[in-house]
C-alpha cells in the first residue's frame, strides 16, 4: 500500500514536472504569442522594476512605462550593452486624461497597448537581437502591425543595442 | 575555553540582533528623515511595483512615476481602504524633456523630487494616518516644505484614504 502510494506521487510528481516545463518552454495558446517573432506576454511583468515613463503626444496621448525584468534591470545599471540574451522590456501604456482632483496633472486613463521586447541574439539574429510583441486587450496585434517595430529601432536608435528607453537617474 | 567562545559568540550575537532592530527602527543618520514626521527613503523603493505614472503640467513640468511595496499595491488590487500599516508609497519625479530620438516622446530629464507616504495609523494619526517625506538628492526638504503635505491631500483626496494615485489599469 504504502509502495503504490509512493508509486503514484512519483508519477504525479513526474506529470507535474513534464507540465511545469510546457509551461516554462512554450505558451498555453499559440494564438497568444506575437506575429512574425512568437513572443508571449511574460509572466509577472507588471510586478517589474521601472526604466522609465514617458509620454507621448498626439495623435496617441498616451502616459507610459517601461519596465524591466532583472536582467535587463541590471544591464541597465551596469550601462552593459548590448543588452545580455534573457533581457525582456515591456512597456505599458494608457490614455492620458487630466486628474479631475489635481488640475495641473495629467494621469493614466484606459490601457492601450503592451509592448513587449526579448533579447535572444541567435533566435532574433535578423533583428538586431530583439523580438517583438505588441498586444491590445491581451492579444497580439496583427502581423502589419509588428512589421515597423524593427525598421523604426533601427533607424532611430541602433546605437543603443536598439532600445530607446534610459534608465531614468 | 569552549565555554568561552561560546559566551563570546552569544555575546556577539547579541550585539548584532541590537544593532538589527536599530536598524530597523531608526535611521542611521537622522538628518535623513523628514521634518515633522520622521520619514525616511525606504530600502529599495527603485524596485517597487509601478502604481502608476503622471505627468505634472507647468511650472513643474515632469514626468512622475508612483510605486509601492508589497502591502501597498495588495491593498490596491483588492481595493482595500484605507491602507493597512505598512503601505508605504513613493512618487519618483524628473523634469521632462523631449525626446531626441523620437519627436512625438517626452521622456525624463534630470531627477527632481522622490516623495514619500507611510501608513501608521496611530503615529500619524493627527494627518489621516499617513507621514510624508519630501527628498530631494536624498535629502529631506525643510519644514515648510513638509507643513503643506497633509493640507492639501486632505482638501482633495479624503475620500480615496489622502492618496491621489490609483492603480493604472
Amino acid at each position: 500500500m504504502r509502495a503504490m502510494h509512493a508509486s503514484l506521487l512519483a508519477t504525479a510528481a513526474g506529470s507535474l514536472a513534464i507540465a511545469a516545463l510546457a509551461l516554462a518552454t512554450e505558451p498555453a495558446d499559440k494564438g497568444l504569442v506575437s506575429p512574425i517573432y512568437g513572443v508571449s506576454l511574460p509572466h509577472g511583468y507588471r510586478q517589474w522594476e521601472v526604466i522609465a515613463p514617458a509620454m507621448e503626444g498626439a495623435p496617441l496621448d498616451e502616459l507610459r512605462v517601461v519596465v524591466g525584468n532583472a536582467t535587463a534591470a541590471r544591464a541597465y545599471r551596469s550601462h552593459t550593452l548590448p543588452f545580455p540574451d534573457g533581457s525582456v522590456l515591456v512597456k505599458l501604456a494608457w490614455k492620458q486624461k487630466p486628474s479631475p482632483e489635481f488640475a495641473p496633472a495629467t494621469i493614466p486613463g484606459a490601457a492601450t497597448t503592451v509592448q513587449v521586447m526579448v533579447k535572444d541574439a541567435r533566435r532574433y539574429a535578423a533583428t538586431g537581437g530583439w523580438g517583438f510583441g505588441r498586444f491590445i486587450d491581451g492579444k497580439p496585434a496583427d502581423e502589419a502591425q509588428h512589421r515597423t517595430c524593427f525598421a523604426c529601432h533601427q533607424a532611430r536608435v541602433k546605437g543603443h543595442d536598439f532600445v530607446f528607453t534610459r534608465l531614468a537617474p
